[in-house]
């Protein structure tokens, strides 16, 4: 893997900034947290006039081979069907991000079908899908890597292009079962409350699946601190793809939108690699899968909204992004009690 | 007062739109809170294919005699310098409908100013500001009506011009008192814990202002159901023009977006009236000012968003826009299950 340097944020202007805030005409601190998503951005662009250019929703799909052992309420199919109608624009992803004013990139890092060349999809496939970790690791350290390293040279690529604030976003039947077992290993939380229903098992879906989960863990040997470890053993694709291309973003001073459950564990593994990361990360929902509230809590992240979704494909990311927006431009576009000759607080 | 007959809605069409919302390529409910907007906003237009048009955000300003007794941290002043401010565009409430694609109106129901004819601002004045209800009545009968037609009027242009989705703001030095007031005498809930810091008071001017308002309130022999005489007891202008807003709003089966405490409380006195209107509302945020949780409870609603904001003039409505406006375009945009040839759930 590519050594990736992270800066910690430059806090030198912060006080400049919180100035800049507090001379907006409004009382001190009464856009809440639009006001603390201001001073985040100004730092991490190092500047009191922040900017959101070309804003992205990356969107990288994966399929697992333990899929077919039964954790997930879809066939696998589901995978390759929704690719494609993420490319006939069809998908909630596609219509949100179209409504946010953001792009869509989406990426094949390991669907289990050919798609051949397609306009609108980035061709990263590192495999047909995992293998099964029910029976062995997901992938080998050198798909893994691979998939890091797509991920970086994506967002390099989308970095290049003028974007700096980027929506994360997944697709892959079983894939809430491989950030379940990510979650685990990385947070410490026991496996069976890290386990949901993901798109609807019902109970004893739900049984089945912690049971099956349970039996994969006792598969790994590896260290539960071995970010990269735990990665390999659990996968899938997407989600390795991600954690590259999210530690690639913030080397490059990017806005990070972090969606779900499952973005939210490619983040894990991103933040025992490089803890800094963290400072550029916007989380913007808490989903209804069961995990997503412990990996916040184990992250100390505020999400944005609470909106009950559960659906993936960075469709919270898309949905915040408004609300990100809304904060560079009252920076930038609201009088200063100066400026528009008002009475400030006696 | 004009005849208001607010219709409860027709559910008629829930089942058919519970299928449209299920058959789209996404689990079950997986678009939480964005499935119930998009039913809402369904059965309010009684349509399967509703159509968010021409949205505006309502800001109606006016004076309290009560301000100068010391119950804002601001001087009466800043009313009309904000006032200013909105037709320079320069308020934070002109930056967010900018940014959510909503068009602003701003009406003077009741400053304490001279305009004088300007380009953008509506002349509704009542009177230059209410009178003090530490000392009697804010406002006469006859005040209280026609600042309810007034508003009444004003929606009704706006919906034949064609919008169909309406912000409420306010803006007026004095006005959380004035809703502290309101709340207290129609949800119950005991006056201290209405009373917040409004602008910003410090624990001292808590203090005082929670002792003016007890005060003012020993003043009012009505009765608190008469929701009338509560408003024409403390005012102030700009809520009585919302209530009226508010009222011709849900009676045009406009979609209503209710911002913070000061909107809430208009909203009281409107449900009140017409108690269906309540089914034509979306609640934008819940403010940090104390009161606006406590009116929440009251009518069991669930905000959009917790974002701390506690500024008024509209801002958490126009903030919220894109979260409902997304509502509707997922309802339009995405694919069904079959449209799209994806499996569903075996």
């Amino acid at each position: 893997m590519r050594s990736i340097v992270i800066q910690a944020l430059d806090t030198g202007l912060t006080a400049a900034l919180q100035a800049r805030i507090d001379g907006k005409t409004k009382p001190p601190g009464s856009l809440g947290r639009l006001e603390n998503l201001a001073l985040q951005i100004g730092l991490i662009q190092n500047t009191l006039t922040p900017r959101l250019v070309k804003p992205h929703v990356l969107v990288c799909a994966g399929d697992h081979g333990a899929a077919r052992a039964g954790v997930s309420a879809y066939p696998q199919d589901v995978t390759w069907q929704m690719v494609e109608n993420f490319l006939a624009g069809g998908a909630a992803i596609n219509v949100l991000a179209r409504q946010a004013g953001m792009a869509l990139t989406v990426v094949d890092a390991g669907v289990n079908h050919d798609f051949g060349a397609r306009p609108g999809l980035i061709d990263a496939k590192v495999a047909r899908g995992t293998a099964n970790y029910l029976e062995g690791p997901a992938m080998t350290a050198a798909q893994r890597d691979a998939a890091l390293a797509h991920g970086g040279r994506i967002v390099r690529g989308l970095a290049e292009g003028g974007c700096n604030v980027l929506g994360f976003g997944e697709m892959g039947i079983g894939n809430t079962a491989a950030a379940s077992l990510i979650t685990h290993c990385l947070t410490g939380v026991p496996l069976a409350t890290c386990v949901g229903r993901g798109t609807g098992l019902d109970d004893a879906g739900l049984e089945r699946k912690r049971a099956l989960l349970a039996q994969a863990l006792t598969r790994f040997n590896g260290s539960h601190d071995d970010a990269l470890a735990v990665l390999a053993q659990f996968g899938g694709f997407e989600i390795a793809m991600l954690a590259g291309a999210m530690l690639a973003a913030a080397e490059r001073r990017m806005l990070l939108l972090i969606d779900g459950f499952i973005v939210t564990a490619a983040l894990l593994v991103a933040a025992k690699v490089s803890p800094a990361i963290i400072d550029y990360c916007v989380f913007a929902h808490r989903s209804d899968e069961a995990g997503h509230a412990l990996q916040l809590d184990h992250l100390d992240a505020q999400p944005l909204l609470q909106f009950s979704l559960r659906l993936g494909e960075g469709t919270g990311a898309a949905l915040a992004y408004p609300l990100v927006a809304a904060a560079v431009a009252f920076l930038d576009g609201m009088a200063s009690f100066e400026s528009a000759g008002v009475s400030n607080k006696a």
